[in-house]
């Protein structure tokens, strides 16, 4: 067979291969708080780092966003000529507008699919409960409701559970992983992407507590990676554009700028955009990224504003985002408020921080107990099903009548109340989460009862508890935000009664602003980005002050309890995300000390049997290349390049052997690696041990290694290292001796808790 | 003499020789360009670095952003106990207020003093201008103008060009330069702040064309450093408090703090100060710092909106910060209206680009030509000379006339204008530059003929063009905005004779508000943190995208021709600045074709007698230390640590020999070296020569030197060395052979142009 032959096989073989390697992905990432639990009963809860990696279990591995700058490398890069590198500055401009534009689009589809349906859907519930209220059976209406509420749900937590398990969720998580470095399997793929959307409106029509911002973040991550790469590996189709965009670096950049866009698409807010993007990935960023993700931002964010605008029928730009919670009137404060807002920060941070922990427990609950997918997909129904109920309950029971008039409802049910009346109680729940939100900002004071806003409130925070963590697509800003202002206009209501006096200055909606504020802060935690995206979305930046506060208040006193959500959830699924500060533990510990040895290392000239050994036997994804001749044991060679088991596989599967050298020489360019990009086949894909004198053969490294990876002494302290991993977005660290010797190797894992 | 008394000796000498140290700086930061120029006469435009290098002349160091962990650091590190580390943080913390709170208070100090003395001014001169039009001289009030503009002017220049030359401008550029990491010698000290702020008071009462804002924000940056070091050395007061923040490290976080600070007490934009301290110093960020910057923005704005607010006697808050635009009312745009932004943001470029262009030479003019103190004192009474000229000029020949009512004005001039009428061309003159920009916005639409705005464009670009550059103390945002609105309203008024349709949606204060922006951008430069605080400004979050828009085709437009200011005052100060990007040229080159070579090292155990003669016959600042014999060459050692020159001469100065060990070993703390920080003494200012015997003594390095340095190979290419240096601040970077024998030395001047 000749080489050439052999080439194609090969690639064949590795196409077919590649879905038994991502199938076996699929399992761990489904239940990576299954594999802790199990784990914690095998190794009890002190097993340690090395352990964990020996089992080689752990389904996510780094970003290579330090770029490999081998002898192919500069090869192309000598050949670059002014022209091509205007052209690469402008394919970067343009792509990053693609990504601001099919962001924005996909956004307003699943914000016009998921209007449009709602309409009719509670339309058509508002028409059966007008014909039964009177005379007919209130269980009609209801029964078509636990109806209308199961099968969309049905449909996509089917989908989720049997299609594309990664889907689950906000997928703000997972994007955050991706921007500090980690690969999370299948994070940003087409398929994934599909799932999401079908998913989230689905979940978003099917009355589930839940929100569909967090999914368009995740949807313009998604498409910023697609786009970039100029293929997709899912459709099997190759544009043979932006060729040159192919390393985890550029993916790793536009993925910024997607979850950008996203950000702007869903909030209106491309200045809150960047900040997520920075409040996330700050350590990577240089003033060019900033303005192609600015630029992400403000395209989505237009294109957006053009689209719906168009579609609403308005000639100017009204919709500024999909999530616009009105023009709140100059609301101004007064000084004594801001004690107020501070308190209502602190009950926001204690309520956010006893919702986590609630979520948590659930979700472990459910990672031990919900291990099916029919039994995912149930569990989804059945809490749909609870939606229905207690929404009926409370709308049916409560008889909180309010003129009309005033519309602050788009579908107002009479139910028991008198003509020209409408039940306030039924019209939190005859909508969107979204349009609740609306109302309870903008509606007039005195709109509702405090019973029931404090039954909507005892109702909604169990549910959008338990409802985060189904098999279904769907975020959590909307339910928060109901949840919050629901019970900031409740808290404005206790103000009003303990101090009639205030009732003069008293704007509830003011309070349903802080209280959202707050709950949201207590919950998702990020400060800066948050009161960016809160700002915009109110559109009344006079209110900076207040909002800033409430959610600095809210962070303090939650983060007294526990981290985040969704940090909470990155550190459940055991996802090796560098915090923001080394741990204290290891504050004064030396290299010497969380590093791995005895490393494996592979010589210059290695033979191609030791090649395979190691790429089987081993998990490694790095091995420093040393200086060494045959003879020589591998403990003692000095450093002279590091070089990735990707590369390795590559090298292998393209059979590019010294012995072989006249055969590939001339041919040889960084193209048939990047080829590959991004799934690689593993070692277990190629075929090579038919071959016995194929092993005898030999690699030389100094072709495709990186001659100049980063390397400190067994001495460097802790945090100092840590500052050059999230610096430079590392993935290995070689730690070597005065004299150059390579005595261990760090990875971003050594910087984790050991449990 | 025994070693106790030598310490108190050589402190004391320190002090008084410090101040010749200064003097030294000053004469080489006072004319920056003025050296250039000299240079390249002497050198022709081929000198390499290294001659530069050699000749020592560059005021400019870098900061030591690196934290040397050496073996005293360490001793101290291994004693901090938990509640140590929580108290530093609190500190950190409690300075983050100290700073907001006190940049707050002195930009409220200078608002306030600014608006009641130019009240008075612009009042006498109305009652001046009414009592002479009917019969009197109207050259009574132009004397009265001149001599009111002149006197202040004076004060103003004659304080910065005698007593603190480095307080000119508008100190952006400055903290632009501190924030990359480069130490501009006495930009923080309180001499400068005090300057800066009475300098800025007679320059805007004093009518330059000039704003408070850029001041402001260098004032944030002095205020911050004072705070954060908890002494000063002016002053000689010690507070003994923060000492622990005593090094380039923590005092740059703050100061980065402090400048977010200023331009929230500035603008009152808190989020836009984040994002200005972003934009300049992006690579260095993490998230507590983040934080802890937001913080002091906040309470900054919070602190002025509070004083101002009592000032004004308002009850709630209604001022937002020193220069509000004041509340936009709701201004939607339409589709067609984006390309005429987008044109304006051209223009705007373009006339930017000129308006840098000819400032720059007129500074390069400057500096050759008014050398003298008393000559750059006179140029700034010229200069406001001028300004009053003009402004009667145009005042007087104008017969602009408005009826009164609207009260657009705060002092209405009759002048030849019938009664209940004001002289509209007047009006725009007899404010400070900041009421002006006001009213352009506000005013109705048919307040200001065509002829007027002209005029007023025609005047006050160049007369802005040449007051920057003075020896006086004053920013260019507000004229520049000034400029801008001018010729925004113009432009209106163009567009509505053009196309009479379009007066029924023209609404001239958007206009002015697009072209300030368009000014501003092409001036500047600065996109992201821009559009943050023009929006903050304008208080409406809805015009979001026009302003983007313009920014950024401003932005475009005038990079097409030249830098921003700021960057172009940058470069020709020959501030060793480290740029986004490294320079194309350099892209394909390799470590060993940068560095400086051969290097200067040390050995392990040193005579004292070669370390003084390094310290005094090179400009060094870092000296490798290397594993060495006595009798080997300094050439072939392995490295194993850096010491800086400051660490020498301190271990000089305290006479830490091996000899005489005994005497100090257990008193050795790093307590030491950071008294005295940041104004080390030189070599020249240690009497050791005097002692012969004390030469032979040796110097045991491993104490003090950094035991872990940055080092890389001689073939890692510039690209990779760029990007270390930017995400880590270095300072030195050691080039080593695989044997791990320097080679060669790196520092951030070598990736900087070589003309």
């Amino acid at each position: 067979m000749s080489l050439k032959q052999q080439l194609v096989r090969d690639s064949d073989d590795a196409d077919s291969d590649n879905e038994n390697g991502s199938s076996r992905l699929e399992y761990s990432v489904r239940m990576p708080a299954d594999d802790e639990e199990q784990e914690r009963q095998e190794n009890g809860p002190t097993f340690t780092i090395r352990q964990r990696k020996k089992k080689g279990q752990s389904p996510y591995e780094s970003l290579d966003y330090d770029v490999c700058e081998n002898v192919l490398w500069q090869q192309e890069h000598r050949k670059i000529v002014p022209r091509f590198t205007v052209r690469k500055d402008f394919s970067r401009w343009l792509i990053s507008m693609q990504i601001g534009i099919w962001t924005a689009l996909v956004a307003c589809a699943i914000n016009i699919v998921i209007d449009e349906v709602s309409r009719l859907k509670y339309g058509f519930l508002k028409r059966a409960v007008d014909e039964n209220v009177l005379g007919g059976d209130l269980a009609i209406p209801y029964l078509w409701w636990v109806l209308l509420n199961v099968v969309p749900v049905l449909i996509g937590a089917t989908l989720v559970a049997y299609v594309e398990p990664v889907a689950a969720g906000s997928g703000i998580p997972q994007v955050k992983c991706y921007l500090n470095g980690v690969k999370v399997p299948r994070i940003v793929r087409i398929k994934t992407l599909a799932v999401k959307a079908v998913g989230v409106v689905t979940s978003v029509v099917g009355g589930l507590a839940g929100g569909k911002e967090g999914p368009m973040i995740h949807s313009g991550a998604v498409i910023a990676a697609g786009i970039s790469q100029g293929k997709s590996t899912t459709l099997k189709k190759d544009m043979k554009v932006f060729q040159y965009f192919r390393d985890d670096h550029e993916k790793r950049d536009f993925v910024v700028g997607g979850a950008a866009a996203g950000v702007a698409a869903a909030f209106g807010a491309p200045i809150g955009g960047i900040l997520f993007s920075l409040e996330e990935a700050a350590s990577f960023w240089n003033q060019s990224l900033i303005w192609r993700t600015f630029f992400a931002s403000i395209i989505s964010s237009f294109t957006l504003n053009v689209v719906l605008s168009a579609y609403h029928g308005l000639s100017s730009f009204r919709y500024r985002g999909l999530f616009n919670l009105g023009e709140f009137k100059p609301l101004p404060f007064e000084y004594y408020e801001l004690p107020i807002f501070m308190l209502m920060g602190v009950l926001g941070g204690v309520s956010g921080a006893i919702w986590n922990s609630v979520n948590t427990r659930i979700n472990l609950f459910r990672a031990r107990f919900v291990k099916y997918r029919w039994a995912k997909v149930m569990e989804a129904a059945f809490v749909a099903i609870i939606g229905a109920t207690a929404a009926c309950a409370m709308a049916y029971s409560l008889n909180d009548c309010r003129p009309l008039g005033n519309d602050p409802t788009e579908t107002p049910v009479q139910l028991f109340c008198e003509d020209n009346e409408y039940n306030a109680a039924a019209a939190l729940w005859f909508q969107t989460p979204e349009a609740t939100v609306k109302a309870l900002f903008h509606d007039p004071p005195g709109s509702h009862t405090i019973l029931t806003l404090a039954v909507f409130v005892l109702i909604y925070y169990p549910l959008s508890c338990i409802t985060y963590g189904l098999s279904v697509s769907l975020g959590i800003f909307i339910p928060t935000l109901l949840v919050g202002a629901a019970w900031g206009r409740l808290f404005a209501s206790f103000v009003v009664l303990a101090f009639p006096a205030s009732s003069v200055f008293m704007n509830p909606g003011k309070y349903a602003l802080i209280g959202a504020a707050a709950q949201l802060g207590g919950i998702v935690r990020m400060t800066l980005s948050l009161s960016v995206i809160l700002l915009e979305t109110t559109g009344n930046i006079a209110f900076v002050l207040p909002i800033i506060i409430t959610l600095m208040s809210a962070k303090w006193s939650g983060d007294y309890f526990n981290e985040g959500i969704y940090d909470t959830q990155i550190r459940t699924s055991k996802v090796p995300m560098l915090p923001w500060h080394v741990e204290p533990r290891l504050e004064n510990e030396l290299a010497e000390n969380i590093m791995n040895a005895p490393v494996v290392c592979v010589r210059k000239l290695e033979k191609v049997n030791y090649i395979i050994d190691i790429l089987k036997n081993t998990t490694h994804n790095g091995f420093p290349v040393i200086e060494s001749d045959e003879n020589d044991t591998r403990e003692d060679g000095k450093l002279i390049g590091l070089i990735l088991r990707s590369q390795l596989v590559v090298i292998l599967k393209r059979s590019m052997y010294v012995e072989t050298e006249r055969h590939w020489r001339d041919l040889v360019t960084i193209e048939q690696f990047r080829k590959e990009y991004p799934r690689y086949p593993t070692i277990d894909d190629l075929r090579i041990s038919e071959d016995k004198t194929m092993k005898n053969y030999t690699v030389d490294m100094s072709t495709f290694m990186n001659p100049s990876p980063y390397s400190v002494n067994p001495d460097t302290s802790v945090p100092r290292l840590f500052q050059l991993f999230r610096a430079l977005g590392l993935r290995h660290l070689v730690v070597v001796t005065q004299e150059n010797r390579v005595r261990g190797i760090i990875t971003r894992k050594d910087f984790l808790k050991d449990d």
